[in-house]
């Protein structure tokens, strides 16, 4: 209706949830899906039980989410966060059934599945790995290729969904430290994770309105990312992603899903 | 095209299959899928990984099989085979899943998932565990109400599934014993399981063609079944399925889906 | 070294730990092993990874806290708190497997198993259930006969267990309301739990300096224990056992293994 | 008592049993115990049930056969195949689990566990694998250093146990070709696997008489191996077997067991 000048800029917020699983309680997802415009929720494999994930998809429809399919290796005790050497195919099955799983759940919660995006190992293992990137971009093609892929900008699994005809979203990280090159972090070093939410806050705001985020060697590097990723299950995620929230909000930024 | 006169009576045969799981074999779907007319793919709580699950439905779609969901308990250790005291809204959730996760492999693989029938330990508690069978109906009346349910006659899944409006299915034994009150004989009694495949294929043409077969006692009992079930996984179990359907064949019955 | 006159009244305080699992923290083991004399470490099937086990065990044998296995029903998505119709042999061997795998790594953190106690749903199992609580004392006496059972007075499992020789150690619970008989109010009925902490430390002073508690009714029953159980995972878990433990201190009771 | 040469050429057979998980079948544990002196008991994480171990150790202890922990990563769906890029600690605990759970079931049984030798993925990883390879040292080590550990000539695993003091065994390959260089060929290539259950029972044989086998390549080269390992899941395991240790006892050399 409106063009883009009208509109003034927008972005998409996005988190993981439905990652508590039984007895076990991870994250305050109510409190993150009030925030956010787009819930990566999890599919059973790495976390979330079928109950948590239907309630999960409820609360998303209530609060006008996007729900996506955060997909992982079938892995609890490791909570996805293990790289596996799967064989390629069975991984595309793999999360072919946690698409389904997680779009029957949310089909009688009144949403649907409307994205995919790798979760945790299988997240960092598809920005180099092949094999693996293509076998999720074979899965997502086959299910329904009209479900976008969100991940990390320059990763294989982008590469390989855009030559394969999906529609592809790329990411940006709230609270993790850039190379000048404009990566992530690794880790291992310093300046790999902020903590202060005030700074997060400043920075997100910046990379949407400006495109540049300041590197760990205080550099500015451009970023383009159709989507923030915001923590939900470290100490403080609520409330980093309250200030993120709101300073996009007194920045005049709006917060929509990208589907 | 034909009215029933002039197509003769038929029949629906249903078996277990995609019950293989990983490094562990069961049973020969391949074969079993070339002989009955509905295939109860297992969903992977109790049996079933996905790549099992993908290619047992691609093979069904090969045959011209209908694909049911066949739903169970969370228990691989157990097959399925133990009752589990569960929350009802949490079995309708697991149900939920397993038939979307099903759906979403049998989609991939050229067909859909157009029946659900409970499994093992689940199977029996729904006769009479009134609040089980209710979260069955429950899942599949949510996820999609044109789907029929195939059970036992005079269960509490098909009484509740009745209620609900939705469509139900009844099945009888091939390879079971029944008392003169119609019911099937406890495993734990003598007659319980019919071995002789000529005997049980003598027996499943007369429930077909006359609706009856002879009880325990030598009385004849009439049984009402739209589906008859073959075993999949037992010794044997071929060969039975083999001897049922040439014998159907024989007598001029058409063996065909009851979808 | 001192006779009982001297020492005074003991009782074991015993709680549940090592109920974490993965990404998944469940109750403060470090505090709560500052607290109880006995610990009934979970065993991996309802809950607990290896490593939170091992950590568990060191922490315990830092505290000079007793360690017991807490052996319940391989359900981790219903941690344990699902009765599920199984086998005995089946049970015997699981919990044998249990008991055998926390014995390696308490061994590894310079302790041992000392007694076993249920969990969950075979907890309640085991109180009516006698082919459960046959299959417990089976596993227990053929693992090591020496080691004592914890459960509830007046449970098919104590009394199979003294049948076949075994220790026994009855434990109450700090935090549940009893009938004027002396068993636990129905968790489903009112006055089933009791939440303010400085009630629960009279009542657990009074259940040992005196062998009563007030029943649901106003009355005092008698109630003989050798454990007093308190929950670890609860809301408030910490303070309650804090408030006990110092109650306990101030009337002069003396906090120790049964073992 | 006697010297070797009184004693003539002797050898140890190890094969994986114990490998069934529930309603699933894998291998015939009876008929290879009948012809092994070493059992690799599987613990669980890759494969076997509680009852299946029992019942597989209560058979090696008619049977006279030694068992050993076949540890390996917590992967049911991928059967230990896959490699895990797992923390070393966690693994360090996974398999002071495994080994504490075989035990005890071990114990029931009227036999014990007397070596490790890791399953599948981890076997192979812990060839080059140095972190891995340490962290399976690390928990023989501390949970009991007596524990002789089985591996591949040359493999970190083997150099590291020596390192930490621990007894080391290695094993050869009855049914792999070796390179000239002595290592196995990869199964991705020409050769890797042999089927002719006569050629194989020559070659273990020679390789026991001699110390050599012949490469793909035609030249003889020196294998030293204490342990010859049988596969005991593929199509004709029962068979090869047989061969091999009529072949053995043809030849005058005794199998018996390296502990």
């Amino acid at each position: 209706m409106s063009d883009g000048d009208e509109r003034g800029t927008t972005v998409d917020l996005n988190s993981d949830v439905g990652e508590s699983f039984g007895r076990w309680t991870l994250g305050d997802d109510a409190a993150i899906l009030g925030l956010v415009s787009s819930a990566n929720v999890a599919c059973g494999f790495h976390a979330g039980d079928a109950s948590t994930l239907r309630r999960c998809c409820e609360l998303a429809a209530e609060e006008g989410v996007t729900v996506g399919a955060q997909v992982g290796y079938r892995d609890l005790a490791g909570f996805g966060r293990r790289f596996i050497e799967m064989d390629p195919v069975e991984l595309t099955d793999d999360i072919t059934y946690q698409i389904g799983a997680l779009e029957a759940l949310a089909r009688v919660a009144g949403t649907r599945v409307s994205y995919v995006k790798p979760h945790g190992a299988l997240y960092n293992a598809v920005v180099h790995h092949e094999a693996q990137a293509q076998a999720v971009v074979d899965a997502v093609r086959a299910y329904d290729a009209t479900l976008p892929v969100l991940g990390l900008p320059g990763s294989q699994l982008l590469a390989r969904a855009e030559a394969a005809g999906l529609r592809t979203v790329t990411e940006a990280f709230a609270d993790r430290g850039y190379t000048p090159d404009g990566t992530l972090v690794p880790r291992s070093e310093d300046g790999a994770v902020l903590h202060d939410p005030d700074e997060v806050a400043r920075r997100v705001v910046r990379l949407v309105a400006e495109g540049v985020v300041t590197a760990v060697d205080g550099t500015d590097v451009p970023v383009r990312a159709q989507s923030v990723c915001l923590h939900g299950d470290t100490p403080g995620a609520v409330t980093m992603a309250e200030r993120v929230r709101a300073a996009l909000d007194d920045a005049g930024v709006h917060v929509e899903a990208f589907t």
